[in-house]
């Protein structure tokens, strides 16, 4: 079984327990043999899929009623790999899900770090530098880049924490934001988990 | 007396209890006689008030020790205003700073809603869509304007909230901001106060 996550930049392929890499342009569906289950949040990608039969969409097997029809797959997966906790995907931008008792309670949506410091940057020059992810969350700043990077990850990493417990992170950015979140677990195939048990559940 | 808050795109005239705002190109530093107090996060705008003897720069007013050399002139007045409390300038960024007993504590950053919705937009035409300011953000969002607008409001107005009371809201978002923040103040005039209570102190 091969399991494939398709992003706005690149395509994610996982295939016994490994995960290969692509840049979207890069990537030939042709390339893959035999039963592929995707998830997309690419229209024009899924375009090019059309015709091959091998490949799967994933949203034939989501139990809709407990989901948003706009909400990403990837997100939907990740929610079903966990059946209690908080779902945290830090990837271009970063989605924040609870989960209680394998049914989705609800979420946010915030800025990547990437995002947010481009964001920032494009307000002011004096705005333009980098995070110090060295900061110390609990203390208030008194420098510019303390002040922005406790103005983006305090705030969130404190809601994140509201939220309960355990606390799963994935994503391009998972290991640095999970440093701030004690006790967090990271799982980086989180997405293919949750595919692999909706498929199973069939 | 007259005191002026020069941003990057307005110049904001403060004179006998009368504000009036305009556009930076549009405003002449010759037009205002009489002494002015001027506060200015403009580089640009700065060099255009060399030889206007009239024009006189808060920096020179500051206690430097309380603050940091980067920290803007608008924010520095804000908290001058301020014996305690949490000040929020609600503008294109939005600054959240703490003084207890006349001394300031430090502060941050975060983005302002207009940058913050525009940094959304950029990253997925799926999340180019206007924030729900009537969203109840103790609700986690089961829809993409929800998702947003708690993702974004929800832990800025969480972690306000920590830092503890009087909380004062100024700046152009202020109003917009203050509803979500029980038993906050809005004092539009907030750097104006501070122009006047530091000038006043000598």
């Amino acid at each position: 079984m091969i399991y494939c996550d398709i992003g706005n930049t690149s395509v994610d392929v996982y295939r016994e327990g490994k995960r290969t890499k692509w840049r979207v342009d890069d990537f030939d569906p042709a390339s893959l043999e035999g039963s592929v289950h995707y998830v997309s949040v690419n229209g024009a990608f899924n375009e090019r899929l059309q015709g091959y039969s091998n490949w799967h969409d994933m949203r034939e097997y989501v139990r809709w009623e407990n989901y948003y029809p706009t909400m990403g797959m990837d997100r939907i997966m990740a929610c079903e790999a966990v059946d209690d906790g908080v779902i945290v995907d830090a990837g271009s931008a970063i989605t924040v899900d609870v989960v209680k008792e394998g049914r989705y309670q609800g979420g946010f949506i915030s800025l990547g770090l990437r995002a947010a410091q481009e964001a920032y940057a494009r307000l002011s020059p004096a705005l333009d530098v980098s995070f110090n992810f060295e900061v110390d969350l609990t203390i208030m700043a008194k420098n510019t880049p303390d002040a922005l990077t406790v103005g983006f990850l305090a705030p969130l990493i404190h809601e994140i924490e509201r939220l309960g417990k355990p606390i799963y992170v994935t994503g391009g950015d998972a290991r640095r934001i999970s440093l701030f979140l004690e006790g967090s677990v990271v799982d980086e195939a989180l997405i293919f988990k949750g595919m692999k048990k909706l498929i199973e559940k069939g």
